[in-house]
């Protein structure tokens, strides 16, 4: 039996998805239709009795949504490699592959990024499997998607020759496509030789290894040393950061996939999109009789081919006459954009960030080791936070120079440590911190505690904070 | 000299300005640009040593607001009456015209409408004494407005001849014109005997009382009673509902202008709009050199003849690729129309008012007689509200069956009575309201006052309310 680890590289920031993805808490962590995130659904897309737990590789900033979105799913994490900086694809690829090396020599590794839709979890299981003897072999194996369309927007697979039959089976590939243009897409789908690049590999890591050696022998060194001098901190191997800084930035393309010549080609038949911006969110969604694709409390008057998407169920999208338009509507931003512009989006976010707006990159919603928190209300000298404490976890203890709060608990229960005296506050009690006590909240319970926070005082800043003890490991004037 | 009394007709809900103008709250009380409401600047646009306080026609729910913003903007009442229902224009001018006629026979009344623009005073009130000599000598004096352009929105009004030179002097009407069609429209921009109906009409209360006499003789006698039978309810008269059921509901315009023979038209030349939908702020606002009119935190890229308006800082609205378009961004409510299908907003909010949608006619914010309200956070079993009570108001004395209240306050100061103790609170103190207790909120100070109320309980309805006693004479479980 094989073994078979998904490895899922989530560092990507998603900003084409702007404002429903920031780079604080991007696309694949995301709802964007019912149930699942993008990242819990990739987590869970392959199983059987031969897949091991995914390892995945991010960013310190997305390390505790990552185990906290896997720990709702009830997906056992293999590892969680922390990237110090982004180094680009090939550097996190060879990090999973060493990482594995050292612990099952005969790992096969399905490497995708976290972001993707694949509707059909059992027909990519079997795309994935029709692929492995190959890979045991010791193939590179990608995975094509079947064309539906003249996509310029994505990069395209040229395969030896024409996939033969509806079985999945591998096929050598010719070369690598980059984004074409229109003409020449609509050739690519005509041909048949043809298949969409969906940046999925799979490989075993003596195959991977071998490859790296050839192709980037300079990147072992670095990669092997950042991992030998990895920090274990809490329940993520965090790389170490001045080798990490060593291996080049670059992608797993460049540096290995278009210069080898052992690649394999499974086509896939299946939906599957990689909703690189709202255009292709609208592809994927439910679209009624005048191509209108509509989310949450929407109402349309005459609308056709547009996407219309309220984020929030307290806020009303009304869309009248529209046509070819793209409306994404959240408390705190809104955008409306033409449907052929919709790569733009990300020159609106640079611009958004350029003028120092905070919806550039953040939410309202402000995620932390222990839970989340969003400001309510903010007036000139107090502001309103609603607080949500994981079970189990603590804030630091901390104190602050400007400000005194008082907290109620509206849900859940609540260990506040005042002055070095703890107490137990429950569901409608209260307590006041005065300015300057040295406090600390914690969760005991067993569900999430929801606390209401009023800060007054003169300066309400998040860097007001002098930390004691943290079990996060952060230090002071850092938020949070 | 004359005795100039302003009559301000504020029962409006400018429906086709949603989601900025919500039926609760409407746009003539709304801030469109900078400073003053639309109310406000009407009640301000005429001034001089002739003119006396504004008689203001409204309903109950806008009571509270106009005098609001009335004392904000520094301006005196010379009366709120109250229409304890709308019955349209003619009995509520009519209603003024009694209530005048009754304390200065020699007034002259300029009726006008509450939500209009004119952004020169100066000319608008020069334009008014062009008209006094003709108004004292019994003429209904009407204002029409130099048409720019072939408005298919607005009636017209065909004068007995072109107007003379530039100085604005009556000119005899010869007949209204009902809002024409776009070929009508432009035959009568370029005939140049037609202006456009303001419906602002000045005249004497001797002059309209044959009016009425002469023309809706049946609506004197209900009118006057409803007067008569008036209660004063702090700084309003509220007109009895049973006599004024019995006056016709009908227009001004219908009643009494299409039916007289004695109207002198005063040509204004200056800037004008009655803000009738979203195209028209468009039309009113500063635009850009690609005819982007942006109000609030706006990014605009590549966008053509359009309105991009937030209406919060906290919200940033990006345009792309847009033409022709009209968006309106609150945190609650996004409009995004067609420019041409700015009429259609009403039908929307029809629409939304079918689903049960609370924003077709509220705003988050609740206005009552002593302040206001907003819901900051609503949960399962607790509800965060900010409460704003003005300087020297009172909450009723109530109680709840179902909550208990955590109160915060944050700016000013509170006199809190809990089960008969008084106690004052200021800045960063806070009281707890137990299930059952009775208690009364009041702001004592010159300032004021902020608070934050944290209620939790199973039911936390605005209903679950035992109102003991109230200085605005609300009763049991009504709001607030």
């Amino acid at each position: 039996m094989a073994h078979l680890y998904p490895v899922l590289l989530c560092g990507g920031s998603g900003t084409r998805l702007w404002p429903l993805s920031r780079k604080s808490f991007p696309k694949q962590f995301v709802t964007l239709g019912e149930g699942e995130t993008l990242f819990q659904a990739a987590a869970r897309r392959l199983s059987g009795p031969d897949v091991r737990p995914p390892v995945i590789v991010t960013n310190a900033d997305f390390r505790f949504i990552v185990t906290e979105q896997l720990a709702e799913a009830g997906i056992p994490a293999g590892a969680v490699l922390i990237e110090p900086s982004a180094r680009n694809t090939a550097p996190a690829i060879l990090a999973a592959v060493q990482y594995l090396a050292a612990r099952d020599p005969q790992a096969l590794l399905l490497v995708m990024p976290s972001d993707q839709v694949v509707p059909d979890s059992a027909a990519f299981s079997e795309a994935v499997r029709a692929g492995l003897p190959a890979a045991e072999a010791g193939r590179i194996v990608t995975f094509g998607i079947r064309p539906t369309r003249p996509e310029t927007g994505y990069g395209w697979l040229e395969l030896a020759h024409a996939p033969e039959g509806a079985t999945p089976a591998p096929v050598p590939l010719r070369r690598f496509v980059e984004k074409p243009d229109a003409a020449r897409a609509a050739a690519l789908l005509a041909d048949g030789h043809y298949l969409w690049n969906a940046g999925i590999f799979l490989f075993s890591v003596e195959t991977a290894l071998k490859a790296f050696e050839a192709h980037a022998p300079a990147m072992l060194a670095p990669v092997r040393q950042a991992l030998e001098e990895a920090a274990s901190d809490l329940d993520f191997l965090r790389l170490a950061p001045e080798p990490w800084q060593k291996a080049e930035d670059i992608s797993i393309d460049y540096a290995i996939m278009e210069r080898s010549d052992n690649l394999d080609v499974v086509p896939f038949g299946g939906d599957w999109s990689d909703l690189g911006d709202w255009a292709s969110v609208m592809r994927e969604g439910e679209a009624d009789a005048a191509n209108v694709v509509a989310h949450g409390p929407v109402t349309a008057i005459d609308c056709a081919d547009s996407l219309l998407r309220s984020e929030a169920e307290g806020l009303e999208l009304v869309g009248i006459g529209l046509k070819d338009m793209l409306v994404v509507a959240m408390p705190d931003a809104v955008l409306v954009a033409d449907r052929s512009r919709s790569q733009e989006v990300k020159q609106a976010v640079t611009a958004l960030k350029a003028r120092g707006a905070r919806q550039a990159e953040h939410f309202p919603r402000d995620h932390r080791p222990w839970g989340w928190f969003e400001t309510l209300a903010l007036g000139e000298r107090f502001q309103v936070k609603r607080i949500v404490v994981h079970p189990g976890a603590a804030l630091s203890l901390q104190s602050h120079y400007h400000r005194s709060e008082h907290w109620v608990v509206v849900s859940g229960t609540a260990r506040v440590t005042i002055d070095g005296t703890p107490q137990l506050l429950t569901e409608n009690q209260s307590v006041y911190i005065p300015l300057g006590a040295v406090h600390r909240m914690e969760n005991p319970g067993k569900v999430p505690m929801v606390l209401i926070e009023v800060q007054t005082g003169t300066y309400l800043g998040e860097d007001d904070i002098i930390r004691y003890e943290d079990v996060y490991a952060r230090g002071q004037g850092a938020k949070g």
